[in-house]
């Protein structure tokens, strides 16, 4: 059974450093290690939010702050699935939860023409980011071919409201789109009552 | 289909008058002001936070402020069922959505037992309020006996969490509880990609 604690304290330590009223980029850098401690164990996601979609890959919305401030999103790969080059227009993080994950980053030439500068791979426990203006544009893959691969994404927004784009990486030909949610519900944090019990 | 977004309305305007530092009174009022728009549509609630149980009333948790300084919960009545009698410790705000409601209040004498005081019966769009130290003390009941009611309850604090007591109304026998919630996932308030295709 998982315990959703974990989830929980990394939503009401979050949502303090905003409270706080800290600037983007501590925020970010702050949240970085709390996202840290949340993937340094595999035992809190509910299996409802780690079930891979055989036709492409899923975006569970584990929270989004009442004020859209921040969004957490469980991201699972079913074997060899993978994003197109796309951007985000917000900062990010990406927590590795389970299996493996390659990122490839872009720049974008004053053509408007993309070409990939890194290629890395993100293991348990890692966290990686992405800012606005530094490194926005990547493309994501499940770096297993045999198995799902699930990460932990934050977002400086939420993400599910956000109108950005994917991109042709030849062309640099450029699509706007919002990406939306796999599931109409999220996981229930809240329920003290079990864990009372249990003590 | 149910459109979540008179829910999320309802969650930031509460999120919104917390953050405006207003003492619970206050916030108690103004809230009832917002929960009177949230039931005066039933075309919101998703069918999964509708269903009834059998067995017993059903308590789903629609929304739980991160900080825990209030909480928002769909009780789903089959036929004939009702509450003990119980307290709250915090206040609340019950938002008549569907069916018919009854509402018994009790005092606590000296010698610690209880007597009614009012019955009352809530229907659809109407809201009635509970203030610890004033009106603390009810047991609340389907008022239909062959259909489901549903009504929308908030609380000043997080009541899966609150420890508080149940009574039998002869001898004033306190039982010590903690409400819990019947599912281990909420509403997803916040994909707003189906929104803006919709628009
Ligand atoms: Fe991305
Ligand atoms: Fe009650
Ligand atoms: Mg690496």
């Amino acid at each position: 059974m998982t315990q959703i604690s974990p989830l929980r304290d990394f939503v009401v330590g979050l949502t303090k450093l905003y409270d706080e009223g800290l600037d983007p980029q501590t925020l970010q850098v702050k949240g970085a290690d709390l996202l840290r401690t949340l993937v340094s164990r595999d035992n809190w996601l509910p299996d409802e939010f780690a079930r891979p979609n055989p036709e492409r890959y899923s975006q569970y919305l584990l929270h989004c702050d009442p004020l859209e401030r921040f969004s957490v999103v469980s991201f699972v790969w079913g074997p060899g699935q993978k994003t197109p080059l796309h951007d985000h227009r917000v900062w990010g993080l990406i927590g590795m939860l389970r299996g493996r994950e390659s990122e490839t980053q872009f720049e974008r030439d004053g053509d408007g023409r993309f070409r990939a500068t890194e290629k890395s791979f993100l293991e348990p426990g890692e966290v990686a980011s992405l800012t606005p203006g530094v490194n926005d544009y990547h493309l994501v893959a499940n770096a297993l071919t045999d198995e799902v691969s699930i990460s932990i994404h934050v977002y400086g927004d939420n993400i599910g409201g956000v109108s950005r784009a994917t991109y042709d990486p030849e062309t640099g030909e450029e699509k706007t789109f919002i990406s939306g949610y796999s599931s109409e519900e999220t996981p229930n944090l809240w329920d003290r009552s079990r864990e009372r019990k249990a003590a």
